[in-house]
């Protein structure tokens, strides 16, 4: 194994981040959409917290290699799912988003954990309150008898906590660290 | 090694089971506070719901030893910080409940994973919205410089909820949880 | 919501239950074949063990709504991607069996969870070294460029991982485990 | 909260992790003894691997929060119980090393989380093996009653294992990498 020109390497993550970007689009959900998401979780904690803000810390999470193979797992079993490719019984498993079925919330803990455990309280918040294009994900489900939207409201609410986390990791204040971590 | 008696490991199960219970009630919680979170979490889902079945999901919940374990771990670090026998920079970590340390959230995850992934979703809207005995145990916190409440709020979180997943379990059944337990 | 007949549920987990059993066997593994890894892993804690006592621990695993959710799942994207059904680049991705993809593991993580963390280390150890038929699966991955055996070999391992943490739980009596179960 | 001016927060992380390497180094470790962890487990992968590039990775695992906060957690249970201010039964569970009793591998997964599932395989096969100075920990445990090192081995595993997972990610070769990404 040659190693790898890091510059190349980051080049690379361009492209697969525009692969992703992409695929979640295919699905209904622009970056904005999560960010907003992320927003109104960490506004109370942030008082300067803007949009901008919180779509860079999006970027970053999506960045992640771990992140971006939950992501595309994910969507392509709700894909496969719609066409009718998969075999009974997880067909009806996904198609009907069975409530005992927690192999979505499990990918969305692999995303939520990029940015540490603090995250998991905000993932299960949104993934029960199911604000903005959550609940508008939600509510796609029983549109029709093929759609499945199993992953895809989990993973949104994975990124927009993990970004949560982000932001809350970068802004933690300094004056109380130097106080906490001091010997 | 020879092959234990299961009767006397059960009853020796019982007998953690009551060191569990009494090392709660010492922290301010009693079993019926923590069914009264997990009765309202699944109410809606389940018609039938009482009190009583609650507390029995508890009880199973309490009676399974990773659980054991995480409870008497928690509950231990947050009384030796009280006594102030947790060194720097832990201790104020501690005390303060420093909304970037994980770790009480990540002892909550090995009580809410004994019944599968299908709890993390309450554990984190339980963690939020702090109702009931959780949202005391918050209060607490602010009483005096030398309460430590991190780890008990947590660790409670996540016994309604692994109850919650447990009631789920039980109650499943094909036909109806494809209405019933849509997410 | 009506209180299911629990000899139902039962009679239902059977059902899946033999499911489960056959989608192994088409993908070659059979319940002996875990049960011999179990075996290897635990003989030496529990001097009397059998391949019985291992097999019906199997089966307990297997009995689980969550363990039969990762394998049907696993199971699926492996079966998907030999038929050319899975999108790039997740499709090179699992029939290269990437080094860097993780949702193997993480599927593998949720099965091993169902009895408690100790499994990790086993889980890890029969990952790694590839004990009987795990590396039999996992020889079969070069076999042609159409074989994808990217879930199944990290499955079969957390099955026969969880089950021999469901052996060291039932075995547990305390004054012999001080004894017998030091690390 | 007032936003914190960035350089100060990395400054202050440098304060943080020599807190994390004097602790270390307390309980008998050096960031030395884990890159020699982690140079075994990646050496056969990236044959250019030298002992800096570890020690770089080590010390990359060492300054995120996550990982800090485990190991101030599970380095004072260890310390608190040889010192005898954990009250029973966590105390003799503690002393004893328990087979049973899984937080030390909880936390250690919370470490090894950071950079992804694919390092939960590593640190199962060196919590297994116990090369180098997890194994010189692990002989320790029997030297006398009140040693505890029962966290400790687990903590320097997973440093190891996360470690490995960051080089396996920062070498991943090129050429392959837009292949696979490649839509």
């Amino acid at each position: 194994m040659k190693k790898i020109n890091e510059d190349q390497n980051r080049f690379n993550d361009g492209k697969k981040f525009d692969v992703i970007v992409d695929r979640l689009e295919k699905r209904g959900v622009t970056l904005l959409d999560i960010a907003k998401v992320t927003y109104d979780l960490q506004k109370k904690y942030v008082e300067s917290l803007t949009m901008e803000t919180c779509l860079d810390h999006i970027e970053r999470v999506i960045m992640k290699r771990e992140v971006q193979h939950a992501i595309l797992t994910g969507i392509e079993l709700d894909r496969l799912a719609e066409e009718g490719l998969i075999s009974e019984s997880l067909s009806t498993i996904l198609l009907s988003d069975y409530g005992l079925y927690g192999i979505d919330e499990i990918l969305a803990l692999s995303i939520v954990n990029v940015y540490g455990s603090i995250g998991l309280t905000n993932f299960g918040f949104v993934d029960k309150t199911k604000p903005g294009i959550i609940g508008v994900l939600d509510n796609k489900k029983g549109e029709s008898k093929n759609k499945c939207n199993t992953f895809i409201d989990d993973i949104v609410g994975a990124i927009a906590a993990a970004a949560a986390s982000s932001i809350a990791h970068r802004y933690a204040e300094t004056d109380e660290i130097i106080e906490l971590y001091k010997k």
